[in-house]
Formats: structure tokens, C-alpha cells, sequence
């Protein structure tokens, strides 16, 4: 059997590890994830590593070297009837290369993680596992309860891990010497390209913001058009505005994923019109300026309209840039297999963003079938994963 | 008191019968219906009529005269939490119409008729009162229950009428001379144009639809803009080109008062869209024409996003012109009080829309504050009732 298809064996293997039997939900510091751990720790064991679970329940295997460490890995968390290559992808990725290199002596360690959670399903944070090794774990979070009143705190003990020492999963600054990451793509781009890899060249900073467009309801047959101020007509005017303000942006993305509208009744003209926008982009200064023209465009429909505007800002996201160096060299890596390099920004968050605190970042992403994830049906095919683990293992090596 | 404001009064006085404290709620064959059929009983005897209730609960007041009736009037029923003219206005004016005639001879008889149901509140029917008067009562519909299991069959046996005899309020095609009632707007275009009154052209025929624009749900940080089929941006791009359609044709109103996204949340593209459409035009053609055209917008919008349409039509009623000679009689009382004459089309139902099959008919609007009605609020002055007194008074003698 090759490695590749290895690695999806070992991924199906650990996609029956669930919190429910039919579907696959493994959450942070839960049984399901206990069993996850221990059945990833054998694994890392037959590879000759030295397994440590730190304190935030993060999953390290060690393969002996001087000290500064190349950490490869992913998360073993689900979100809820999850797909099975979302995060366990690059763990067992690079248990399989740690197996690959055998005895090859490396100017450095290399460690294998699995991160407890990254996808923040049982507790309103995301990033827990990383962001504890990149010391940027909030004391606060423990007293976070989940939708049964369990607190982080509780939780965390029950599963092994120890929440007053959550500081000492911290990794200090200067003893890491890379992070490099192999995930599915979660989108269609590297399909359409007909390419098995790509270089992650940022992870994208995200803008949140909820607008609403008030007007004024009315008889949907007694007032004519001409003196109406239809909250959903300004919503729908700003919405196509957007689209095509998105679309003249390479690489940026603006989403209206909810809209509802006030009163909301056939015969009754929209008072009130509520919606959210999410804009993505690897440039903050690029996602800044969409973000400040789409809400001058907002304004502008707005007032033309005799229409008010509230747009309350929900936060924001800092892209994170992945490490030049690193990114070239893994575009080296991949150029070395023989195929073209594809580069592209991830929409969607990754380890990488609390890791970049700690040390240089890559990412490789690998085709997925459809763009689909979060989802029983995401797949990955054996041949890319195969491309996948042929330029990590070049990464590697030259890396030494 | 003048006689405007004696029908302010009584407006008042029957506005404070209600089925609720602290709201006013009238719906068909209630006690509070009962409560308001006796106090304008009382008026309508007052005045010199000749009371009678048919079996459908429609009250009536009859002014002696040779054997064709000119019919006044309008509903007592009302909506839920309800402004106080909406209905009533036209049954008290035409009651006052009746005493300033006193004795004067005419060579037809009055009738004033106060119509038991219109806003279909209680039952899901319209016109109800109207409908049996035109011998268009649908025997089913005393089948119908109300929120409560109560038969409609059942209140109306409870408020005095006779389900089994409902056919007899049916009035022969060719008693009625003709039909002509008082109403407030219900929009804002009489007070746009600065008009205490105007001469209904039609009662606008309306077309419902709803539509379902179906995309791909999708990430809303990993798809690129250019390959998204969102649902929602296809549903706006037809919201706002359905509006310039609309305006685009004078006097057609075209609503999307209800739109839905799925699956609604904030990161992921909108995969279905749903909507309401309610388009209303006086001429039958103009509306049907514009349905085509929307629809084709529909299929344009929906081919050039890759995205599903489902056009669900649900139904549609013909406008109902109102009798050209009456109009131009009506339009002639108006322009005799020294007034400019407004002519405008009534964008909402009413009881013409079921006493046009056995009579001509004729509508007098009201202008009232801000267009509001079903409200509270609802509001006329009394210097426009005045007008509206003298317009009807010298419409009937006019007709003699």
C-alpha cells in the first residue's frame, strides 16, 4: 500500500471516532476526542516519536533533534457531522513523512502535532489547541461553559489536560523554527485549476458587520412606486452594488449570507431590511478599502433612497501573511514533482493564525473534491495526497 | 355641529365597539358586530330608513322610492386593531347623506347598506358581506372555521342571520341602479396632490407569486466570487430591475414584501432564496404584460447566474373598472364644489370588487393623514368630510 493511501486509510480509521454513532462530531476535551488522541498517540509511537499531551490537551510527537523544532501538523477536532480530512489530513500527513524519513539525520527536530480544537464548536472561540502553544491562551476561556453548563475548566480536567497550567503549553519565541501546515482546500479554486497542490500565500483577514436599511412600510398596493422608501429595494440596490465592487477586487470576497425583512408580510412594503456581511481578503489594506467603499455605497443607496442606514461593525480578523521563505520553498518543492505552482490566499482560518506568533508559517492545501467541506461528503483523492506528501518530504529535506 | 362633523362623531362612537378593551377589533358575526349593527340600527332609523338585516348579516336601510335602488355604503367590520374610518365612514356619511335629503323626492330609492364582513379577518374569505349581496356567497364557505373550530355557519346562526338562507341576500341583477361608495385612500396620494377627494378609476386587479431562486451554498471565504451561484444575489438583482419595471409603467405597483435565505448564516453564501410577489394595475393587460415581463427577467437573471427558478403563481384577480358614466357624474359633483378633479385607481380591495357583478359602480376617496390605515391612526379632517358630503349629496341629485 502506498503512503498516500495509508494516510486515507488511518483518516477513515480515526472518522469512526465520533461523539454520536451515523455522524462524525468530535469536540474539544470529549471522550470522542480522548479516544482521537490515544488512537493518533499509538500511531505517532510506531513512527518513533516521543508523545506528550501539553496541558491544553494538544497532542505532541517528538522525533529527536537539536533543539529547535519544525512543527508540522493540524487539528484533530470536528465540527459537527464533519467530514473526516478537515484537520486529521495534516496530522497524519506528517506522521506518515516522519515514517518516511526514517533514520535521516535533520539539523533540527521535527514535531507532529494535533491540535485539540481549532474549530471552536463546543466552546465560542476558535484556536484553542494553537493558540495555548502560541501562548496566546486567555485565562478566561476556562469559565466559558458549553451548551451543558460543563466549563472549559471542568472539561479540560475530566479530559487529562490541566487548566491551571495551560501557560506552560506556550512554546517560547525563537524555539520553533517553522510551522507548516497540509489541509484540504475547503474551496474549488486548486479543482478549476486541475491542480493536486497549492502554496497558501495568507490566510485571509475577515471583516463582520450587520447593516440595516430602514424605510417605511406601507400598503403594497395604495402606495405608488414613485413615493415609497422600501427598506428591501436599498438592500437588494447595495447587494448587487457589492457584488460587483467584490468582483472588480482579485481575491476578495464579499458575503450577505443572512437578510430579513420587516414587517415581512406579502401585501406589506419592507420597513426594515437586516443583513450581515462577511468580506475576506490575504491584504488588510485592500479588504479596508472594499470595506470603507462598500459602506460609502451603502450610505450613498441610503440616502438616495430616503432611506436610514445603521452598520454596526462586528469586528474584524488580521490576515495572516504565511512566511515568504517558507512559501518559496515550497513552491520549489512543488515545482520539484513536476508540477506547475499554484498560489492562493485561504479564506477560511486556519492554526496558522495563532501559530504566526510564534513562529514562520507555510501552508499546503490539497484538492478537494467539489470545494466541499464541513460535510460528510468531503473527499480528497489518493493521488493528490500522494503530490501532497512528495512535497512535504522535499520541504523537509531541503529545509535541512 | 356641522354635518361633517356629526359623521367625526359617530365615527368615534362606533369606534369604541369593539370585541377587545383598549383596541378596536370587529370581526364578522361577533358580538361586538351585533353591538355596532344595532347603534347604526338606531341611526339609520333615525334618519327615516327602513331597517332591515338579510341573512348574511349585511345590515340595510331603505329610503322609499320607485323600484331601482342607488345603493351607498361600506363595511362596519374591521382588521385587527384598526383605525376607526376604514369602513365605517362610508355607511355614516351615506346615513347623513339621507337626512340632508329630508324629504326631497327622487325618482329611485336609497339604500344604505353597512356590509357585515370585507377584511375576511375571522374567516379566509374577502368581501363576505358584499359577495352575498351579489349572489356570489360560495355556500362552502359555511364551512369555514375561524381560529377558534367555530363554523362560520355556526356565528352567523349566533348573530341572527340564517346560513341556510343566505341566497336570499342575493339582489337580482338589474334592481340596483347602481353602487357608490365612500372610503378613506388608504395611500398618499391624495395628499400628495394636495386633494380632499378623488374619483376611483378601477379597483386594481392583483397577480401573487413566489419565487425561489436556487444557487449552491458554499463558504463564504474559500469561493471566489467568480465561480458563486448565490441565491440572494440573484433574488436582489431581480428585486431591483422588478422596481425600475414597475416604475417604468404608470400606476403598476410591484411588492416583494417577503424574502427568505437559506441556510442563513453569516459565513456561508445563501444557496435558495425565497419572495413574495404582489403586483396590482387598474388595467388587466398592463398588470398581465408586466407579470410576462418580471418573469423573463426571472429566467434572464437566473440563466445568467447558473442559478434554478421556481415561479409559483397563486392566483390573480381582474381589476374592476368602475362604471365610466358614473365616474364622469362623480368627477362633475367634484369639479362643481370648485375643486380640480383627482382621479386615481385603488391599489386595495373593496366591496365594488363583488357589487360590480350586479350593479355599476362608483368610489369616492377620502384623502387621510399620511395614507395610514389599518392602524390606529387612521385619520381624515373634517373639512375633507365636508367635502365629500356636498360631492356625494350633489352626485345623488345630480342622478335624479
Amino acid at each position: 500500500m502506498s503512503t498516500a493511501a495509508a494516510v486515507l486509510e488511518r483518516c477513515a480509521r480515526l472518522g469512526e471516532v465520533s461523539e454520536e454513532p451515523g455522524r462524525l462530531v468530535r469536540r474539544y476535551a470529549t471522550p470522542a476526542m480522548r479516544e482521537a488522541n490515544d488512537l493518533v498517540s499509538g500511531w505517532m509511537e510506531a513512527a518513533g516519536l516521543a508523545v506528550s499531551e501539553d496541558a491544553a490537551g494538544n497532542l505532541v510527537g517528538r522525533r529527536a533533534g537539536v533543539e529547535r523544532a519544525l512543527v508540522l501538523g493540524s487539528h484533530l477536532d470536528t465540527v459537527i457531522d464533519a467530514g473526516r480530512y478537515d484537520g486529521p489530513l495534516g496530522v497524519l500527513a506528517a506522521i506518515a513523512l516522519v515514517e518516511r524519513l526514517g533514520d535521516t539525520q535533520l539539523p533540527f527536530a521535527v514535531e507532529v502535532v494535533g491540535f485539540a480544537d481549532e474549530e471552536g464548536v463546543r466552546y465560542p472561540t476558535a484556536f484553542l489547541g494553537s493558540s495555548a502553544m502560541a501562548g496566546r491562551f486567555a485565562p478566561a476561556w476556562l469559565d466559558l461553559t458549553d451548551a451543558d453548563g460543563v466549563t472549559m475548566a471542568d472539561a479540560l480536567r475530566g479530559f487529562g489536560g490541566d487548566p491551571e497550567a495551560v501557560a506552560t503549553a506556550a512554546r517560547p519565541a525563537g524555539e520553533l523554527l517553522a510551522y507548516c501546515e497540509v489541509h484540504i482546500e475547503q474551496g474549488p479554486v486548486l479543482e478549476r485549476r486541475g491542480a493536486p497542490v497549492g502554496v497558501v500565500t495568507a490566510i485571509s483577514g475577515q471583516t463582520h458587520a450587520e447593516l440595516a436599511f430602514r424605510g417605511e412600510a406601507g400598503h403594497a398596493g395604495t402606495v405608488p412606486m414613485d413615493v415609497r422608501h422600501d427598506a428591501l429595494g436599498a438592500a437588494a440596490e447595495w447587494i448587487v452594488a457589492a457584488e460587483a465592487l467584490a468582483r472588480a477586487r482579485p481575491g476578495l470576497v464579499a458575503t450577505v449570507g443572512r437578510l430579513a425583512v420587516e414587517p415581512g408580510a406579502r401585501n406589506v412594503i419592507p420597513g426594515v431590511a437586516k443583513l450581515t456581511l462577511d468580506v475576506r481578503h490575504g491584504s488588510d489594506a485592500i479588504r479596508r478599502e472594499a470595506i470603507a467603499d462598500l459602506r460609502a455605497e451603502a450610505q450613498r443607496v441610503a440616502a438616495a433612497r430616503g432611506v436610514g442606514l445603521a452598520w454596526d461593525a462586528r469586528g474584524e480578523t488580521a490576515a495572516v501573511p504565511t512566511a515568504p521563505e517558507l512559501c518559496e520553498r515550497l513552491a520549489d518543492a512543488v515545482a520539484a514533482t513536476g508540477l506547475p505552482v499554484e498560489r492562493l490566499p485561504s479564506g477560511a482560518g486556519h492554526d496558522g493564525v495563532a501559530m504566526a506568533a510564534v513562529a514562520p508559517v507555510a501552508m499546503l492545501f490539497v484538492r478537494c473534491a467539489g470545494g466541499i467541506s464541513h460535510n460528510p461528503a468531503e473527499s480528497v483523492a489518493e493521488e493528490d495526497v500522494a503530490v501532497a506528501l512528495d512535497v512535504l518530504e522535499r520541504f523537509v529535506r531541503e529545509l535541512a
